[in-house]
Order: C-alpha cells, then sequence, then structure tokens
C-alpha cells in the first residue's frame, strides 16, 4: 500500500476537496507556478507543451477558414474603450493602467489590452476601403490582462494567453454565418481533440460579451458539476463598426457599415482538461494533446538486453510520430508508475525480461487503468491504435458522465436542489432580467447557455409562461 | 514605361533615401502599419507570416538542443531590477511602468518587462534544487517593451516581439560553451534560411548586455553599410544566479551557485531581412521564410484552358509542399508583375496560351529578375530546384556585397571615411574604454564585434600597441 499512501500524500482527495485537488495537480505536475505579482501564473513546460498542441491544431483549422495572423499592440489608448458604451462599461474596471514610460509621466494613460476590439477595429477601419477589401479576417496568439480579484491558475488569472479572432464583413447573415460557423470549428476541436463535450448555444443578455448583439458559448461540465466557459464566438452586429469607422464603398458605390465577430479561446482550456478527466491519481491526458502520448518503464533494468529493447521500442514509437519518453532514470518502477500516472501520460508501457523473451509489452492505458499485454511485433501501430480508443473512450466517458447530470426542474427550490447535487438543470425562463437575477442570487447558478429546441411550460420563477429553457449551472 | 513609372511612384530611391524607401517598401507591402500609441507597430498577416515561418524553423532547433517553451508573467515587480546592480542601470530608463490595476493604485508599481532575466532568475531559484535539476533550458515566444525615443517598424519599436532563451548549468565551462552553441545556431538559421550572412564573436565591454559576463553578437551589413545587431547570446556568469539566489546541492552535498545564459532574436530579423535583400523594385525574400514561394500569373486569362492550366500548376505545386497563389485578380498581368515583385514573392511563374502549347511555363527569379522557360513537365520538382538556387544565390550575393565592403584602417580618419563610405571598419585597439569613446564621438561609428583571431600593430585612436582587432561601423 505503499505506493498508494504516496498518492494520498501528494494530492488531496478529488472527492472530498475538489478545489484543493485541482490545486495540487496543477503545481505537483510541474504545469503551472505561482508568479511573484499576485494572481499572475508561470506556464511551465509540461503545461506550456499542451498549448502548443493546443495551437498547433487550432491555428491550422482557423487558416482553413481563411483567418490570417497579425499581432496587435499589447497598449491600447484609454480613449478608445470609450467608444463603445457596453464595452468600456464592462472592460474598464478591471484594466491595468500604464501610466509611465521611459521615466516619464505619458500624456494619455494606456491600457494593457484585456482583450483587442477597440485597436482591431481601429486598424480595420484604416484598412477597409471597398467591398473587395472584405471579409477580413484576422487572429493573434497573444497575452491579454483582466486585473481579478480572485484568482487560480488556469481559469481565471490577472495574465493569461489566448486567440482572438477579428472579422469584418459586408453583410450581417454572412458575418452572423460565420459566428457560427468558429463555434462549430470550437466544438469539433474541444470534442475530438480534448475530448470534452460541451453545450453550445447562445448567451443571455445578461451574460453576453461587452459590446456584442449575440454571444454563442461552450459550457463544459467540470467533475464537481460547476460549468466551464470554454470559449466564445460573437457576433457584434454594427456596433464596433459604427464605433471605430468600419467603412467600405459596396458594390454600387454607396459608403456602408461593415459588421464584425470576435472568438477566442484561452489557456483556461488547460483548466477544462484538467477538472473533465482528472482522478483521485492525478492528471489523466487526451492522447491528441498530451505532451507526452507513451513512457517506457524498464523492468529490472539491469538485466541484459532490457535498456538495449526499451531503446529500440522507443525509437520505432518516435518514428511512426508517436511522442514517447523512456523512463531511464534510477527510481523504482513503482515510483515510476505513480509519477507518471500523476503526469497523466494515456499509456505506460511496461517492459521487462520475461515480457521481451515472450515477445510482449505490457501497455497501462491511463484513463481507465486497465492493463492489457500487447505483441512487441508492429508494436507502433498497436499503440497508436490503442490512442485513438483511449482518445474515443475518454469523450465517451466524459459525456456519459455530464448526461447523467442534467437535469430539469420546474421551481426555484429544483434549480437549487439540482445544482447543490452539481447538476446542470434545465429550466424554463420568461425572458425577464428580474427571473434571471433572483435565480443567481438564491442558488449561486448562473444561465450558462440557451437549450436550444427545448420547450418548457412555464417559467421557474415567476411561473409565467416560458419563452425559452435554460441550462442554469454554478459556473467558474 | 508605365510599368517603371509605377514603382518610383510607390517606393522612394534605395539609392537616393535610404531609411524613406525602407518606410515605403515595409508599408506598402503591407508587412507593417503604426499602431496608435506613438513608437508601436502593427504586424499585418504578411509580415506576421513571415515571423511565423522563423519561429517554426528556430523553434525545431531549440528544441534539438532540449530547450523547453515556457510563460512568464508580463509584470515584473520594480524591486526585481535593482537585484542586479548593471541590469536596473540599463533596463530601468526605458521600463513602462503599470500603477493602476482594476481601479485602485498598486502598492508596488509593475515593470512590464524589457527582458526576462529578473523574473526566470526568481522562478529558476525555486525550480532548482540539486545539480539533478540541471541544465535547466527555457525558452518564451513573448512580447517584451523598452520606451524608445526614436522608433522604426522591425527595427526599434517600444514593444516587439522575440523569444528569450535563459539556461541554468552547474558549471561556467557548460554554460560558456551552451552560450556559443547558440550563437552557433543563430549563425546557421540566418545564413541558411535568411540568406543573410553575419559576423559572429564577442562584444566589447561597453557594448555587452547590462548584467552579463560576455555578450555574443550577430552582425549584419544592410544595404546602406550600416551595421544590424541581428541577435545575442549572452554568458552571465555568476551574475543573475547570485541576485537570484539560484543554488543548487552538488554532487557532493555542497551547496553551489550556478552560471546562466540568455539568448535572443527578435521581430527585426524582418528588417534585416527587408535591408539585406531588397532592391529599388521592393522586398526581395528568401525562399526559405517567404509567405509565398511562388506566384502564378495567367496570361491571356480569358483564352481557353488557360485558368485550368494555372489551377492545376497551383494545385501540383501545394501538393509537392511549395508555398504558392495563382493571382486570378481582374488586374493586367503587367499590374500583377509589379505587384509581386514589390511584395518580393521569389519566383513568379508566367503561364499563357502558347507556354501551354509548348509545354512550358516562364519563370521569373525575383533575386536576379533573371527570366527562363521552364518545362512544365515535373514542374513541382523544377520550381523546387530554382527556389533552392535562390536560397544559396541571394546568400552567395550578400556576402560578396559585403565582403568587399569590409575594409581596414589604421587612424581615426581612416575609420571615419571607411564608415563614410558606408564600410564596416577593421582596426586594431589598444582595449581601453576611452578609445573606443572617441571613435562613437567622432565617427558616430561604434564597436560592433571583435574580429577573433585577427591582428593589427596599433590602436587606431592612441597609437598604442593594439591588444585586439575591432569591428567598427554605424548601426541601427
Amino acid at each position: 500500500m505503499a505506493k498508494e499512501n504516496q498518492f494520498v500524500e501528494q494530492i488531496a482527495d478529488i472527492n472530498a476537496d475538489f478545489p484543493q485537488w485541482y490545486t495540487d495537480v496543477v503545481l505537483k505536475t510541474k504545469l503551472v507556478d505561482y508568479g511573484p505579482v499576485k494572481g499572475t501564473m508561470v506556464i511551465r513546460p509540461y503545461g506550456y507543451a499542451i498549448w502548443e498542441n493546443i495551437q498547433k491544431i487550432l491555428d491550422a483549422r482557423f487558416k482553413e477558414c481563411g483567418v490570417e495572423n497579425a499581432y496587435f499592440p499589447l497598449l491600447i489608448p484609454m480613449s478608445y474603450f470609450t467608444k463603445e458604451a457596453e464595452h468600456v462599461e464592462g472592460f474598464a474596471p478591471e484594466v491595468a493602467v500604464v501610466t509611465v514610460g521611459g521615466g516619464e509621466e505619458l500624456a494619455e494613460p494606456l491600457a494593457i489590452r484585456p482583450t483587442s476590439e477597440t485597436i482591431i477595429g481601429s486598424m480595420m477601419s484604416k484598412w477597409i476601403q471597398s467591398y473587395r477589401d472584405l471579409p477580413m479576417k484576422v487572429n493573434q496568439w497573444c497575452n491579454v490582462m483582466r486585473w481579478e480579484k480572485t484568482t487560480r491558475p488556469f481559469l481565471r488569472t490577472s495574465e493569461f494567453l489566448w486567440q482572438e479572432g477579428h472579422t469584418a464583413h459586408a453583410t450581417a447573415e454572412e458575418a452572423e454565418a460565420f459566428t457560427l460557423t468558429m463555434l462549430g470549428v470550437y466544438k469539433e476541436f474541444m470534442e475530438t481533440c480534448l475530448a470534452i463535450p460541451v453545450l453550445t448555444g447562445r448567451k443571455t443578455e445578461k451574460e453576453r460579451f461587452a459590446g456584442a448583439v449575440a454571444t454563442y458559448t461552450m459550457e463544459a461540465m467540470m467533475k464537481d458539476g460547476k460549468s466551464l466557459q470554454s470559449g466564445t464566438s460573437h457576433y457584434m452586429g454594427q456596433n464596433f463598426a459604427k464605433a471605430f469607422d468600419i467603412r467600405f464603398l459596396g458594390g454600387e458605390g454607396v459608403l456602408e457599415t461593415a459588421y464584425t465577430t470576435s472568438f477566442g479561446v484561452s489557456t483556461r482550456l488547460i483548466g477544462a482538461i484538467i477538472m473533465t478527466h482528472g482522478d483521485e491519481r492525478g492528471l489523466v491526458l487526451p492522447p491528441v494533446v498530451a505532451p507526452m502520448q507513451c513512457v517506457i518503464v524498464p523492468i529490472a533494468a539491469r538485466k541484459e538486453g532490457v535498456i538495449e529493447a526499451c531503446e529500440a521500442l522507443e525509437a520505432e514509437l518516435k518514428k511512426a510520430g508517436i511522442r514517447v519518453t523512456l523512463d531511464k532514470s534510477d527510481n523504482s518502477p513503482g515510483w515510476k508508475f505513480n509519477e507518471w500516472e500523476m503526469k497523466g501520460v494515456p499509456v505506460r508501457i511496461e517492459l521487462g525480461p520475461r515480457d521481451i523473451e515472450a515477445g510482449k509489452m505490457i501497455c497501462a492505458r491511463r484513463d481507465t487503468l486497465e492493463k492489457t499485454e500487447v505483441a512487441l511485433d508492429n508494436a507502433a501501430e498497436r499503440v497508436k491504435d490503442l490512442l485513438a480508443s483511449i482518445q474515443k473512450d475518454m469523450l465517451e466517458a466524459a459525456r456519459k458522465r455530464r448526461d447523467e447530470r442534467i437535469v430539469y426542474a420546474d421551481d426555484m427550490a429544483g434549480i437549487l436542489a439540482g445544482v447543490e447535487a452539481g447538476n446542470f438543470v434545465k429550466a424554463g425562463w420568461c425572458g425577464c432580467r428580474e427571473c434571471e437575477d433572483k435565480i443567481k442570487e438564491e442558488t449561486a447558478a448562473t444561465a450558462r447557455v440557451f437549450a436550444e429546441g427545448e420547450s418548457r411550460e412555464t417559467c421557474a420563477v415567476c411561473g409565467k409562461k416560458a419563452e425559452h429553457v435554460i441550462v442554469y449551472a454554478r459556473a467558474y
């Protein structure tokens, strides 16, 4: 039981103290560390490698949609924020402000970007002259800053990394369609690459992005039943185009105003992975984005031929494009098992003298902890198949866990009981702000997303006719 | 002559007004635009695509050297800068300072990183405990900020993008060796990927990085004869390790102090490409990093079969991994030639009815403006060969231009005449700061790099015995 005890010492019990479990996991697996300034994080190599894998995949998908990367300045004149009324109200309170540069007080204070609609809007206004310049689709991978009171690594930090796409279109229809296209790209990515099922749809007016006409969201259920907003795609209508004068000469020679969109996901996705798949032993990483997909642990490493066989296997897997590492350290196999399980490596291969003699290896799946004997012959293909199965099974397992925890309620007590039990609760809503506010006050749950295509008789708060069905949950 | 006139209108004469030529080229080819805050730049998609190609190649090379990517916070407590005496002196005057966050005055002002030795040093101190943790090699791709009075896109802007690698080692020998390894990686990259020959070597004490024991530089000659410092690799000795307490338990159980290094290149490299290869028609991009390597211009596009043949060729080249675009716009071929020449695309293919009939295409090289007939059969291989030749020839041409402009001088008048004529001037130096200062005062040239392995009799300033040979040049 020594091994088990080692876990117990290292990581808090996921069922007893989920927040502490999360903190232990992110720190002890070296995904992240706290920065010296309160609320900041250092993303360590093991965490950053996940982000690099996310970037690589999403970046390719954006490019397939005709989105080009660019880079816009970090510092935005404070006056820009005031140009769109809702936007300034939403972001001004959490902005970090530069007031001194090169030893001198600045004439105008500068905001560190919390998001870049305003500065990109001002540049688009300069770049877009005629309908021939449309659609314009740009994206940047960058850091942004929002001064937050309560912070947690990956989930909410004063600085984080993200991508923000911004597009301008000639018509409302095209802009709205593109907003949904990007939501679709995100959803497909979440499911196939991160193995995270998401509910997608529109946000209520109260919850939408400051300055948007419509915000579409992806909501993922974490293992504690709370929702994590994992990415958003916004249709801005002409709000920013009017504020920043993004106009173009239409085909008929008339000056028209463009329609814009924006969409983003952030390093928050790493938090989503941890809290969707992690377990009492630590991380469980989906193969597609795992920094290491496979670790080889030699058994009886000093016996003749073992290290050589492990190295040959490592070379074979590497050649096939599998991200593999061979653990040749002096630690005991048991110690290594714990270590790599904690780090969430999808497949552990154990290879010892008897296995080699029998032409076999032991493959242990991190997701199910299942161990199977697998022939060494044609090993790369077999490991690839196993990784593909894990990826698929992780999504299905997560979907099953979530679906079991989506319930319905018809009154406030039902919503409260539902979210207290760690569920997403679907309930009817009349559509008024008062009822939405009341739910938040009394249950600490918020309207996460419209459940499109569903209907309920009455609003769970006021009992009037329900116009919509809403998914309520407590959220990160 | 209409075509020629079009150039004249668009871009200043490179021989008459090099600075204006540079500004015209970067703006008109849409590499970059000015940001709203003075001294900032927006890197537009065409410029950013070059940076992406640079990143991809360098990042892979860093990883081969065991360097892992990470991300450290943007904001650094001001007090960190004061821990290393030279460092604070070098960087404090050009720091941008955040004094307000979330609507409140901050207790301690925070610097936007001008470079990250201090914050990474403080984290390494936490992460490094024993010799087993060494060497530690991290890198980040990020934005940094230095408040500059005089700015120019890519060359000197208040914010720029770069990579900064930081390593810690158990011994001075290993750290020094790694400093030179990274200099070698840079030099090889500059020559084979950017086709830019560089002089590499140590900087004088006056010119070295604030806080380093030794700074190694790459100096490239721009077409106006000025030098551009294109990248640096620093050996820090124990300066930062002492300031930030980076200590480790050695193999013998004794607490020892680590040795650190850092190395970086930035978006300045895009400026180096422009000013090394550009000509009177605009950009000339090296194929390895060109966003588009090849453009196909249909001739008599409305004639039957032309567009189809162009599309088939485009598909064939794309399939072979060539970055190719087919210009199907309504503009005339002459207009397209000018446009793509200005944008520096390495190969232009002209394909019209007669070419198709003859089974040929016209390939125009951007670097030499040479046009040749090339068989359409096996086109991808032929274009690849041509791109490889261009890449090689661009380096050789740049090397020849540079080597012809490296001269020797034995006195101040000789140095002045040399740099006035747009040369790099090699001259003897006694080694004292006074003589170095005097050269800067009287010639506006600075000591760019030690010319290792060379010797001269006397110092060009004081006439005393020369201890070193220095390459002097005016610089960006």
